[in-house]
């Protein structure tokens, strides 16, 4: 449609938005949502919310979630940056820390946010790419960059890497900022968080997504030493001056400070994951062993582009990726065990066929 | 502090947070806050929310928001964008509309996050004077541009168009995107939506800050035809699949659907604006006719800064601009009667000192 200011207008496919199933019949395993409601904390909090207070800006720093996350890792406030959702802090650290003319390394496979925030800010950016085995060798990253960006456990492929071999990737590239994006850590029990106060360089970020069952809030945190801190807070403020809502802040610091609940659903995650996993290799599956809440599985007799549609017309979506490498695998996130129960009988189904 | 990675770091100034007085004996008339809390709605909905379904991604283009602010100006819901707060609005609208490489056009003296977005996107501007009364001259804008965005009621001059006036400077510029902030509008009477349908390069952005107090929720809207706000969806899907948060979304959806409370409050506003407003420039004051929610005044006998640091000491916070040209006025927040009463009394005390 040509308009008299069509020329100005940025030039960008306009957005359909997808379908977002909200049947109760549909089990959706699509997007690595929890499948355990928040802490009963964060359920106390909202409703004791005082509305009231709403009429006034919230405080610009999000301080009662900071120190939470603080006390959460032993760590002092002003380690701690907060903000709505991963897409948020990551777009924000990217602007802060990626400013190079050299390119900033990240896998061939991973999170698909990172070349659409290297375009938008114009950073220069190579993909390194993974094994056979979808392993990120961090001996890869050993090289001049920009910035290293990284998911620990990497997505979709589910692998996650020890501690010892990000401080070897991070030693390696003390000239540059590296991100550590924990999204899924809290399901490996690998973290490495307690590795900022030994590297000046080192920035992880977590959502309240995926662990702690907050993807209907926008709530997400950054770790580092206060100086890169402090570049994080002069970007956000720079562009918007008050980025998390009050209730946020408020549902957030329940979900951080109900520690015993985050344990006890993450351990049952866990546990589904580990049972479907083997399950699923009886059932001829090949998939690696997941640091995540979701499975990353390919089947040597069906494609996983049949498989998805037989799921869907049976009532359970999961993520598939028309993708190079990666079109033939499916992203299946980790339920309860009566929805992978229900995943299981059908695939045995069509297995067995 | 020089690191080894520094010279990938943005260059800006790390950010110290200014003061935020949460003490109950000051009175706060500097952030244009509205001083009634928002709608019961707001309250009964937030206190009936659903935690248990924040495990899951809110709904991606906030829907009932939507709605209620299509049904509340009578319009298809294609015509409403949704954002947190004006600060996204605008800047995802910045990024979907001005994309000239002649400069887009705003006053002098207007909102200061404009020249921001500009910088970051890289935008160039050209800023056009306000008359020596602070009015703003539609006719300035009749000449080549990439853009134009103009608050109306302009900040803080508090100084309104009327919708003729608005008209004429759309039918001048139809081979730009023009954006009218009404982030004050409805203290004014004048409201540029009902333009939407007639000039398809209109839009028309509104916070949930001020009239609906919803400062600490973050929630705004951008109202124009669909093919405009296809590219809003289209830049905001493209760096942050989901800006809105459930709670936002339900709380902005009640404030929006009440609209006797929206009318009372904003009644009152304007009432207690009209007394303060007069006996003000009986005690001297000089202040332009205000469209919006607070007051830009000046007085002959004593500085802008005499009067704001006595005001302080004396436990009133006020606006002070150290910025050319209006570095003599204060921005008062029109607050309660109680409020304004004692702000009053202070004053008297000052001038017949």
């Amino acid at each position: 449609m040509e308009k008299a200011f069509s020329k100005n207008l940025i030039n960008i496919e306009p957005y359909v938005a997808g379908e977002q199933p909200r049947s109760a019949d549909i089990i959706k395993l699509n997007a690595n949502e929890n499948p355990y409601p928040p802490s009963p904390e964060v359920h106390k909090a909202i409703a004791a919310f005082n509305a009231d207070g709403l009429r006034l800006y919230p405080p610009m720093d999000a301080a009662p979630l900071r120190q939470a996350a603080a006390d959460f890792y032993g760590l002092d406030r002003s380690c701690v940056f907060a903000g709505n959702g991963s897409d948020d802090v990551l777009a924000a650290a990217f602007r802060a820390f990626f400013n190079s003319d050299k390119p900033i390394l990240y896998p061939d496979i991973t999170y698909s946010f990172y070349p659409v925030w290297c375009e938008l800010l114009k950073i220069p950016f190579r993909t390194i790419p993974v094994d056979e085995g979808f392993n990120v060798n961090v001996e890869d990253y050993y090289t001049d960059n920009g910035g290293v960006v990284l998911p620990n456990p990497n997505a979709p492929t589910t692998i996650g890497l020890g501690r010892d071999r990000i401080e070897e990737l991070i030693k390696h590239n003390r000239e540059s900022v590296v991100i550590i994006d924990e999204a899924y850590a809290d399901f490996s029990g690998v973290s490495c968080v307690p590795l900022i106060k030994k590297y000046d360089n080192l920035v992880v970020t977590q959502t309240f997504s995926k662990s702690r069952a907050l993807a209907g809030m926008r709530v997400a945190i950054a770790l580092a030493d206060p100086y890169l801190i402090s570049y994080l807070d002069a970007v956000k403020d720079s562009y918007n001056s008050y980025p998390m809502d009050a209730v946020s802040i408020c549902a957030g610091t329940a979900a951080m400070r109900d520690r015993e609940y985050f344990e006890a659903t993450c351990g049952k995650i866990v546990a589904t994951r580990q049972r479907v996993t083997k399950r699923l290799r009886e059932l001829g599956f090949i998939l690696p062993d997941s640091s995540a809440n979701f499975l990353f599985a390919t089947h040597p007799d069906h494609t996983a582009r049949e498989i998805f549609s037989y799921l869907r017309e049976n009532g359970i979506y999961v993520r598939y990726f028309s993708k190079p490498r990666i079109d033939n695998h499916l992203r299946i996130t980790v339920g309860t065990d009566e929805q992978m129960d229900k995943l299981l009988e059908l695939l045995e189904k069509l297995i067995n066929k």
